[in-house]
């Protein structure tokens, strides 16, 4: 996973600075790498490691000059360091092309002759991905066939916005215009946009489903959904489905930071009371879980820590979004027992997770497919491993439902796939 | 305000990894300096600006060698750092001794002597301070005869903690014992814990109310009420001295990070939907406030994002816990409206604030007294200035019982102090 | 100014060790960028500000995996960071390439067919350059049709190197096998080694006279000649021109560093001390120059001292490698006769430097022409501007004769370029 | 070895600036850890770890505000952290006290009586030691009674300056006045400096003979003879003791940087050409030997390459200022030898160290004495350890002559310490 955030001023405002606090609003969708690249008669960039906040601060534009340019942060280490700057162009992508033979240069010499000549070159084009690319021309932008990944367009006054999310055109004052359809091809230059549909492609976007239960921002709206409300929707949907009837005195809390707005929305349709369970502290230091092993022996809570307070004597449903491998949400039931839960009922605001992405889509970075627990056991067998009094998942259906889209890429959730 | 960890090690388990854990926990205590001096021996000292991860890792066990020692960090760079190290001896103070004449030299030479020499002194000290004392023969912690400042003991096995919260004993692994009584003495040594108590001083500590309200973590239990739950429960008396009518579809959010507890206790009480009403963009960073003034102008919103999807067409109740100057929450008011919100009615969960702390206590850093907006202004007038549609407060005595303690150190919020 | 230094593992070794202390061998040609690309059968790359020891250490050699890559250092924060990495392909330039129109995408195609497809390319190239490229056929290495920037081959086993300077190929226990030619293309592939010799170019490198004078480290050897020896010469040649009778008791000492090996070439042609002027302090941050005018007005010396006791009472013959705006030697004449200093003679060990690079070379980055003090004024005026009591520079015939090479790029020495 | 820097301006100066500039010129002295300490009306502290460039800059002034202060380098670790603040008071020490018992709050308790408070309890202090204590009454300084460790007063203005070196009072613009005399207490306050002599102490300071060998930076003067002047007649020295017969062509080189003014005496007294041998790499980071074992193997040369130029077919007489444990200079002979010398004579410009610091000083911080190769060996012995042709030291009266005091402190050389 990575995040797009790209700028074309038509008058002479300096782009650095969109670009800098959009790539701030992506942020979640990356940590590993972070680039700018702007340019006006010339090109510059900038690339660094791990945050936005470790590499760039205001005074960098002096360096990154121009009125147009795009940034780019992503997740895992990438083998080339994007955006690529090359004579005056400058290209991002997220996601993967995976036709056999694709080559960056074969992609740029394609782009440089612009939007036209991109169209049958895209349909060619196998994977999750969306691209942009600029030159002295202005911006292409393009979304694979089936809508995997993200990409939204925006504008304020005469400046053009292309980013992986609407979080970040909103961030820096920008109205949010739309999403790309899937396959769509938009080039904006100087005095228009220009639009080339897929014929082929459908209409809804087949948009990632993590998308929704974990990646994007709450603040966004993707593809005309609310993330927000779809995670609320999800808690209801997960309490709509729910068999078990629970004793008093019992709350929901959320599991920190992932599950708290589906626990709100859990709580809510199920007429229990929702409570804070957990204590994060945000002092601690992103290298802190290396010594983690060590420490958790003598079972130092550092990042977190129950609020005995509001747990002890209690039955507590603990939501969280996913289970992938299951220690997190092992130690953190056990968490909740030494805080003095009388019983700890695990609900998991979406489906079981069998299946790591398919080879098309290069969509999410998830362990191979031994290491999810749900692909090698029984929720039975789950509910054991992770120690809790109950579990229970959402449906594929109800997931649908709440993200108001039947059309997700829910390749994670299926069998056969 | 400042936090002291304190750990004394009866076996050979080296005391570095116990206080810098323990100080994590007690970060919110102060970001501007942090120190550790660890003993056996020889004493060992380091001191360092801004957090403890900008300058602790678990390497730093290496040089900080020793089974005794004493952490602090704190809030204002002071003239003087601490720990304090000099020959064998480790002292740190939170708070300040006010009384003319004082000096560290005369602490020491007291200290040096043992508990029983520091009972006349310790009545002769005024101020709100909690100090804790380390030499060979062991600890000796003591509070103010108000106990204005708060201070925990612990233990686990055969060590004994000092700490100002009791979170930060629990985040160790150890057995909170119990606060510290106003005034009382007490020395920790290699056999046996003797106890120093005042005869002057009241038996319910007067509390800086402050601590309850906003300085003190939420998973703390202080003078025997959870900081968690007080804060929940001037959400509900908040409520539950309502007096407007709210019209359809209202929603409570809490202020973030600081009215989240409180807006939770307010919605439960009052019966209205809990929303999350922001994102808060955890990668910024701490540096960033230095460059607001000039993005503000064109109104990027970098740390904080209203969710637009759940405040559009909502009548929103802002709870908090405090206004000081009022400048943050007519910002957030503001935000709330470009959002959408319809009607904005902000609660706060504690009395106006009229007075910074009296001389005597040393006890909270606030304004001068003119830069306290409800000190120049009425209710009625900040509503208008922070441009909300409605403003109540909580009542003193509303957050006494919220408290539990009639007693608490309140001049905050009264007018001839 | 810029160095490359590339490696091309033929067994298993990886290159990043070798190029990392390549690298540090050459941080003398640039200290503003730094960055190393590897490949096996991904490329990896890592792109920093400011020094090698800055951005790298032996850790990044988990990342930077491959058995061949180049590594980049250069002294201009570049509009295109270097190395460009495409698919398969690492790319370098030092110096300039000044045809209208020219791209690197043209480039990169040519040197992805192969060395042969490049013949009559390079020969419609202009300007003063050195180009150093990798894919998974091997490398392929060009110079200028002048020779105006220096390029050297070297191995170890069955490696290859190609490296600015070759210094940077003893450092890492490489063997020096001979600088490219003017003009030349060699192909380096995992089989042999092809050369493309250039028919029209000049036998003897027309190399840049800055290169012995000042860029080059002195245990470099450059178109077969030492540059320690040539510097040196240099000074060995201006006592030779000297026609300044010297009173007792007279010293010399070099301007520090840049004089330093010219001072003591001197000082044994003529018979006289060489003694130490200054103690340089190498414990002051890079960063302390901004400061500087500041600090200058209370004459404070942080990063030189004078050793008044050498100097005190003495007549002192002060050699330096170039005076460009003659600002640095004002002041240091200045501080000699502050330290006790009865005359000091200025001695320059090359001519004055009246024109910057011609615009066909791109080789030296010197300020405006009219910044250049050799420009605008006479000898005798540049020695009243300094403030010394005599003043005489090299002959260009006598830089030549001490670089052993009367072809050597000299167009800052001359009238009408 | 430790530094130390103290500055009372009795106009309305800030001190930080001139302590900032001061230390810069004293970092030699140690490079573990630096300290300073101002005061006005409150006293401020900043302490760091490594160069002063790590830890300040201009901007401390801000923090760092008053009139009078004290700096503090050091080479190891200490227990306590240096300089010692405590209520109005300032107090550092170089070298150490060795009386049993003694204890910091001692010392402090007589320092705030004055300078006459301190005579007899200074006569009973044992050890080599340079003390500099500063309240709101002035400064009182006072070395050991042997003078063993060095303390100089400056004065620029009305300011009155005291530190471990000339070169540092002269760097910030001051005027040295004189030594501090063995035993000797000076009190400088706001209207006069009184000075305490002793009556039983040496009138020539028995000042450490390795402060002339190698600790202090060769543009000081120290008791009254130039650091630099003592070590290039310590090579005229040893140059004046030699026996060996040199065939043409040989060499005069210096071990990098420690031998590099020895020898430059020693080639002009012999009447040989002194040339440089090596290039030393400034832009080498300091952690960088941690990893110096692992590169060892295949000989990398990061921070020095010799000058093959210079050395092939030469016999080459190394000089060097010591030899402790010989694992350096072995490298050094070894290195000649690879870069193609015919022969390599090491000189030692000062005699066999066999003996550390005596207890009574903490001077000198050598290795155990069984690590100190001429402790163990005979000089023929430590001739074929360290590889060289010949192996020759100056004498001790050859070393006190180049010195010019017959008192030094000198136990280093002695059998039966």
């Amino acid at each position: 996973m990575s995040g797009i955030f790209a700028v074309y001023h038509r008058d002479q405002e300096d782009a650095f600075e969109d670009i800098y606090f959009g790539l701030y609003a992506l942020q979640h969708r990356g940590q590993e790498t972070v680039g700018i690249a702007t340019r006006q008669q010339t090109t510059r960039i900038k690339i660094g490691q791990n945050l936005v906040k470790d590499n760039f601060d205001l005074r960098d534009g002096d360096f990154l000059a121009g009125t147009m340019g795009i940034g780019f942060i992503e997740n895992n280490r990438h083998s080339i360091e994007m955006p690529i700057v090359l004579d005056d162009a400058i290209l991002t992508i997220d996601g993967l092309i995976t036709n056999e033979g694709f080559t960056l240069l074969d992609l740029l010499n394609h782009l440089r002759q612009g939007g036209s000549a991109c169209i049958n070159y895209l349909q060619s084009l196998q994977g999750g991905f969306a691209i942009c690319y600029m030159d002295h021309k202005g911006i292409i932008a393009m979304r694979d066939q089936k809508g995997i990944k993200p990409l939204t367009l925006g504008q304020r006054g005469t400046s053009t916005y292309v980013s992986s999310e609407s979080c970040s055109i909103e961030a820096v004052g920008g109205e949010v215009l739309r999403d790309l359809a899937p396959g769509e091809i938009i080039a904006v230059t100087s005095d228009k946009t220009h639009i080339y549909p897929s014929a082929d492609s459908p209409k809804v976007a087949n948009v990632c489903a993590f998308e929704y239960i974990y990646f994007a921002r709450e603040d966004s709206v993707m593809d005309g959904v609310s993330v927000y409300q779809a995670r609320y929707a999800m808690g209801e949907e997960t309490a709509r489905e729910e068999s078990h009837n629970f004793e008093e005195p019992t709350i929901v809390i959320g599991a920190p930071d992932s599950g708290l707005v589906a626990a709100m929305g859990y709580a809510h349709r199920a007429g229990i009371p929702y409570q804070q369970g957990f204590v994060r502290n945000h002092y601690v230091g992103r290298t802190f879980s290396r010594s983690g092993a060590d420490t958790r022996k003598r079972d130092v809570k550092i990042k977190l820590t129950p609020i005995r307070a509001n747990l002890e004597g209690k039955h507590v449903i603990l939501v969280d979004d996913s289970i992938i491998r299951g220690t997190t949400i092992h130690q953190t039931v056990q968490d909740l027992r030494q805080a003095g839960a009388k019983s700890v009922h695990v609900r998991i605001a979406s489906p079981p997770v069998i299946n790591r992405s398919s080879r098309e889509s290069g969509s999410i970075s998830v362990p191979e497919r031994e290491d999810l627990i749900a692909y090698r056991y029984s929720v039975e067998e789950i509910r054991k491993i992770i120690g809790s009094d109950s579990l229970a998942y959402l449906s594929l259906p109800g997931l649908k439902k709440a993200c108001q889209n039947d059309q997700l890429y829910d390749p994670y959730f299926k069998e056969n796939h």
